[in-house]
């Protein structure tokens, strides 16, 4: 059925065409694949790529005025959408006709916690002229037909008098790359969790001992601990999982990966590198309980997807507003996380002995990925070396702001506990690349007794650079470790990197001189090259926290992708000793 | 009855602090003066300014989650607002206490197309808890109550599980500064406009007619070209004027004002100034004509206010949402405005011999303002000088935006009509300083058959650094002509600067040099200190369009602001030999 000739994004594009669309501004990002593709591959459009999607909508706008012609802007999920807005709202009150086509994750993806999922549909509230929310593409002739009449209506829409902006949505699901398939599948049971409501602000009673029911049935339990901000919970997780004897994954936002403290008897730490090595030989458990926002982990998600129908999963959330994007709970409980596994400790569930052999594997998988992790960033110098570095520098009670796209995912793959205590932030709530400078900012303003790092790579820190101001005018000291691979580094690690003919419109190199921009905003400007410069510069910044510092480290986005491809292999041939 | 004791916003800032709020980052701005003095004001509460309201944004949501306290942020009306979304967007999905004041304009100016005006109430759509409308401040002890109430419970349903950001939307009146007062007055006649909608997209027979009878009776009448797109408009409302004999004002962005065609016989080119010196004895008209946006010069809109009661006058727009911030129109004409101008030129009014004392009282002005004008800018250095500097030396069929803020109403106020034909581009739909650089770049890739020139403040420049990326990933070549007073000049000539205690939340000095970012963006960087000099680097950066040409111009405030004092007492004495 799926065919990329009759794809409805051609449809959609060859409807814009029609109806007198020239000209594309495109935000270059991963859930907008399809359209950038359509438009790339149609030559009546003129194709521009901005990476700051503020700047981006002002472009267009100017765009238009100058051609009087509608013109269209595209950008992947999230917060890249609420960047348009000031030009929307230009455009609006200028009467200026733009066509905003913001990507979007599809609905099974909203309001569950998922990545980049906010509530796009309507989004722009009064300032465009009309809203529409398109079907997911399906392949089918008459969902191509539908796309191509929108989007003719779009163009028709915004040139009509008074001209104006439109908005039109559009939900994409994975791959984003032809050809589509449909993943509906009869066979396919539809669990329905089982929601447990908090009396007051605690969990229900019923609903403990209905999670201590299962953890007395269990033969394979797990605990994952999500991002979330609280040492306390993160204490008594590690506490429980510790004198249980269950294994328990920590996220690197969880305040359980960099506490500082003795060795967990039971944390996997590298379970990133480990889920990806192993694949189906990983044992799946048959019950798991999971606490905060959905991890980081994308090798995690897949293992969630392997649990459907086989496992028992509790999510635990402080309200009933809980976060799934996985879409694998059984059991919700809703109420303060802590107070449940301060009820789960005060019993006794001795079980210690029929799991040991469980726990073993993780332990031993874990240690078999770790030493080559450890071997690994030890011989080559990349940006997983670079990070390891960084949390070998830091001092005790250091904030480090950790920044989206590669450097969040590969502190949560490849670097090991820290031996201090650190406060670990990022912006997970939608996973932007904007606003990482000045959230950072924010951070040390509100903690002034710690000294705060940031580690952000080009894009971000290029995205936000006007946030560099309040190291002026707050006077907050702010140590920024800048990972500089000249832009998009994290698209030659996803399916994109398989089209290299559009390629260009993914990438984005700015082929900008940090130096000098950092010198304008009053910082001090170092480059390291290896791992003794990075954690000396790295401890003289935070030794004595004055203004802005900036140290960068430059990679070669092809040099990583193939040491990427190297440890995987590696990790793949350790964890066959364990498996077997 | 107004007392600036009891003042609501007050109240406001006393019900977040006995909420506890501690922090509240503030982007400078004038409409939002009301709560930036009150939190000024409050001890208790550390102020934070940020000028990029984005980065404002993301720097509020970090304080707010290292210190796990609602925190607020507080900007002025139009597209800053929308700047604010991505960070919002953030902390609902993160769960971050964000109280998010826009302030607005009042309810009377909204739809209207005033300036700055947007759809505030409701804007963040589904990404906020809670969205209120507040009630524009009386100086009454009930309203005070409200402000108190609601400002403790905006931080209340911050902080409930789980903790998001809250809107609260706050009209505003001019004054902005205390004590503020109410106009109501009981003898005030409101009149309806009588609205002729379109027949097909031409204006009405009916309409038509109309406007014939009320030229055929005027006595004193009035044309006025806003804001608008079209050459072809211009030269027909010019052509008709002058061979009527009616006096006309045309905006600066009307395309009738640089055109570069013989002097028109009618035109009153330096109404900004003239209105300001005439004040209460300039001859009020009993007939105006009014086509396009509103226009630029606040002089003008003082002359329109006064015309209430008084004139009967015509709004003319393409459709029947006319702009009308002034709420003066008695009569609105929807339809194809240059099809009414045909129309009325096809009729013969022939009362030039009537209306000629009036046209020479304003020819006679116009020339008494503009001499005065012109001998001033050829003795001082300043900002007026510099725009007229930039006219002279631009090609014919140049594009140039002028940004808004200062530079916009400079041009409007200080420049003669251009030699050769100019192209001219703003953003006056919202008149936001976001974006600026941006859609210049996108007008200059739009015409690439034209030199583009964008004439810019510092502080929109600074606002939108992250745009000039566009030189170096499209090939577009422009030149900016940097007018750098260090932040906020334009706050120096409102009444804001009364206040100087508070000043500093209002003027936003940086201390960028953009000579060192400029070249970060791989553009070419002059300084200018004369006419000279300035008119030499623009005729060589436009003669030989090559990438990305900054040439900077520096002003001290203060100077600038004498100056300015200056130039109008001198146009009032200019303007007494008229008058008289």
């Amino acid at each position: 059925m799926a065919n990329w000739d009759l794809w409805p994004v051609h449809s959609f594009v060859d409807g814009l065409v029609a109806a007198g669309v020239r000209q594309a501004v495109i935000s270059p990002g991963s859930r907008n694949t399809p359209l950038t593709l359509a438009f790339a591959e149609q030559s009546d459009v003129q194709v521009y790529t901005h990476m700051d999607e503020r700047s981006a909508g002002f472009f267009a706008l100017g765009l238009a005025k100058s051609t009087n012609a509608p013109v269209v802007l595209c950008c992947t999920s999230g917060t890249a959408t609420a960047n348009y807005y000031p030009a929307v709202m230009e455009a609006f009150e200028a009467r200026v006709p733009l066509i905003v086509v913001t990507a979007d994750r599809p609905h099974q993806l909203r309001d569950v916690g998922a990545n980049q999922a906010v509530r796009q549909p309507g989004m722009y509230a009064a300032h465009v002229k009309w809203a529409l929310e398109m079907p997911v593409p399906d392949g089918s002739v008459g969902i191509a037909r539908h796309a191509a009449a929108m989007a003719a209506r779009a163009a028709a829409v915004a040139l009509a008098s008074p001209c104006g902006p439109v908005h039109i949505n559009y939900p994409f699901v994975e791959p984003l790359l032809p050809p589509l398939r449909t993943d509906l599948d009869a066979s396919h049971r539809v669990p329905v969790p089982k929601l447990y409501g908090p009396v007051g602000s605690e969990p229900s009673t019923e609903a403990v001992e209905r999670l201590l029911a299962a953890l007395r049935r269990a033969k394979r339990p797990l605990f994952v601990l999500g991002p979330q901000p609280s040492a306390r919970l993160a204490r008594a997780v590690r506490a429980f999982c510790d004198d249980e004897g269950i294994p328990w994954f920590a996220d690197v936002l969880s305040q359980a990966r960099f506490a500082g403290e003795v060795p967990s008897t039971a944390q996997v730490t590298h379970y990133d590198m480990l889920l990806l090595a192993a694949g189906n030989k990983a044992p799946v458990p048959d019950l798991v309980v999971r606490f905060g926002a959905q991890p980081t982990s994308k090798s995690l998600g897949g293992f969630f997807q392997r649990m459907s129908g086989r496992a028992q999963v509790f999510v635990v959330d402080t309200t009933e507003w809980y976060r799934d994007a996985s879409l694998v709970a059984t059991d919700v409980i809703a109420g303060d996380e802590l107070a449940l596994v301060r009820r789960l400790k005060s019993q006794s569930l001795d079980r210690r002995a029929e799991w040991q052999g469980h726990l073993q594997w993780w332990r031993r998988a874990d240690e078999a990925i770790g030493a080559q992790i450890g071997a690994f960033t030890e011989e080559h110098w990349f940006e997983g070396s670079a990070l390891r570095s960084l949390v070998d520098a830091l001092p005790a009670d250091a904030q480090l702001f950790i920044g989206n796209s590669r450097p969040i995912r590969d502190l949560d793959a490849l670097v090991n506990p820290a031996r201090a205590p650190l406060l670990l932030f990022g912006n997970r709530g939608v996973s932007g690349i904007d606003g990482i400078v000045s959230t950072a900012f924010g951070i040390a303003a509100g903690g002034r007794s710690h000294p705060t790092v940031l580690c952000v790579g080009d894009v971000s820190f290029y995205h936000d650079l006007n946030g560099l101001l309040a190291a002026r005018r707050f006077d907050v000291p702010l140590t920024v470790l800048l990972i500089h691979n000249d832009g998009g580094g994290i698209f030659q690690h996803l399916s994109q990197a398989e089209r290299k003919d559009a390629l260009e419109y993914f990438t984005t190199p700015h082929g900008l001189d940090f130096e000098e921009i950092t010198r304008a905003y009053g910082g001090v400007f170092t480059r390291v090259g290896d791992a003794a410069q990075l954690k000396q510069a790295v401890r003289q910044a935070t030794g004595q926290p004055n203004g802005l510092q900036v140290i960068e480290v430059r990679f070669e986005n092809a040099e990583s992708a193939a040491l990427y491809g190297k440890l995987r292999s590696l990790t793949q041939d350790a964890i066959q000793a364990v498996v077997q």
